[in-house]
């Protein structure tokens, strides 16, 4: 195997690697890749090639997991589905985050300040030409706890504690130096006190087989009055416990970008929950230029010998 | 006259003064000011006491204002209803701003991040039971242009920014060095640039002599499908041009938490708008703890000779 378990490719292999792109991938962002490699693109096809090659797209199909697969990079930042396959032995896998944090944060707090100030109520109100006040919370002094500390639960809190809310993150483990954005952060076993103190619970969580599932009966049982919001992966959460805590009031609300089966169908049960609003897997869109930056990124770390800050650990599945 | 022209009451005045507060105020909140004062509250009647007085209270009858008067603690933040007949000569305004900044701040980036997020579109998506794809606009890197560069101007500025939202402020004249929150700020007289590449204009202008339909048709005709968001006072608007702008796509959408006149009745011209949402003046609720707290801080400032950081210069009229 020519390819350190650290994550960068031999040199040698790398410079020999053919460059393979998904059909899927815009032209422009092909030429993009190309400029950046300095190598032609070819589409990715029904099979591999012989010698060593890395991949730019969005799936990789079974006949492609080989040990001639140098690198994948993904142009999504979920790569639980690229990783429901076993992952060939020595292959790096990297992902565009692009913007995806900024963009998630907004979301979230655009969906936070929202019920805040009564956005949807108010538009109703109007729609109805009626003048009348509606009561307004202040954000400032309410705690979030965020699931994911990542880049994405870093952004998300940096953005709220911007608007003075208090921001608990939620990781496998506490860290007694919070990252950027974190008030503090707690350990995932140990997180039922802050769910009952918590205005608003995100979750910014990826899938992996410790994260099925996550949020369930017990979880939601904790939460006292607190709006749920999902911006990672709709299989985290036991959409029939998160029903219970909804009817029970123990959820106040819920604001799900992600389900466990999308696009829902006109008749899914979710569409039933009350106090909830449903959102098309939009929150963390990736523009082609956000491809061709973190892709550039990649290729820029590994020529200067570095594992790529936007390496996926295959065995974490993040 | 034992008032000083720089707004700073005799101290032996102010310590004979005797505490009018007005009968629309809360019993908690009259026993906070006693407590702060030391003194005992009188209500305010149909005529004000002989001697020397201040006040605690929303407005100031006729019969109030005499020489008499020491010093008047507005328990609004706006005063134009209050400065709209003469001024006692010699007599403090002062006015609670509370947690009102923050407050409106919230308010405005609320609407902004619900109309870049779809909030609206995807709640009445919702009710459709329909998973659709909505565009979303991410506000980093659009331009705020914010008028009023006073504490609620600098707290819309300083939330907007941390989305990451270039902040131009606009006040009577440029200031060479702008003020927390903003990126530079212009005067009132050289907007029309700035107006073309906004992608939202955010009234907090105090009603005075000046601003009264200040945006009108040629401030109006020059923006470029901005959105305009008025937290400031209803009348700075001129509503015929308003409509003009909205209906010809100049104008983009409009949040208007201030009217002409309030509460707008059902049939009102307001609610036929296009693309436009009217809130109930609520933006900048003022909690009796923000008035307890801001007369605390007038008093304090007194008490020391100084004046008050919460006064109101009665000749510009904020």
């Amino acid at each position: 195997m020519a390819v350190s378990p650290g994550g960068v490719p031999d040199p040698d292999l790398l410079a020999r690697a053919r460059l393979l792109t998904a059909p899927s991938l815009d032209a422009s962002l092909v030429r993009e890749v190309e400029r950046i490699t300095g190598r032609r693109a070819e589409p990715m096809g029904s099979a591999p090639p012989d010698g060593p090659h890395l991949c730019v797209g969005a799936a990789l199909p079974d006949a492609w997991r080989t040990g001639r697969l140098v690198w994948f990079h993904s142009v999504n930042a979920g790569t639980d589905a690229l990783l429901s396959g076993p992952w060939p032995a020595g292959a790096l896998l990297t992902r565009t985050v692009g913007r995806m944090g900024e963009r998630i944060a907004q979301y979230v707090l655009a969906w936070v300040l929202a019920e805040c100030q009564s956005v949807p109520e108010f538009t109703a109100q109007h729609a109805r030409a009626e003048w009348r006040r509606l009561p307004s919370e202040l954000a400032a002094g309410q705690t979030a706890l965020i699931y994911g500390t990542g880049r994405i639960g870093a952004a998300v809190a940096g953005l709220l504690r911007g608007c003075g809310i208090r921001t608990v993150g939620v990781a496998r483990t506490a860290r007694a130096v919070p990252p950027p954005g974190f008030d503090r952060v707690i350990g995932a076993g140990e997180d039922s006190g802050a769910l009952a103190t918590a205005r608003w619970v995100v979750s910014a969580l990826p899938l992996t087989g410790a994260t099925e599932g996550f949020f369930g009966a017990n979880r939601f049982a904790a939460v006292r009055g607190a709006t749920f919001v999902n911006v990672g992966r709709g299989a985290t959460v036991d959409m029939g416990a998160l029903e219970t805590a909804l009817r029970d009031g123990s959820v106040r609300r819920a604001v799900l970008d992600v389900l466990p089966g999308e696009p829902a169908a006109p008749g899914d049960r979710c569409w039933r929950l009350p106090r909830t609003v449903i959102t098309s897997h939009s929150a963390g869109i990736t523009a082609d230029e956000d491809v061709a930056t973190d892709f550039g990124t990649c290729w820029g770390d590994l020529r200067e010998g570095r594992v790529p800050r936007l390496a996926v650990d295959v065995g974490r599945g993040y």
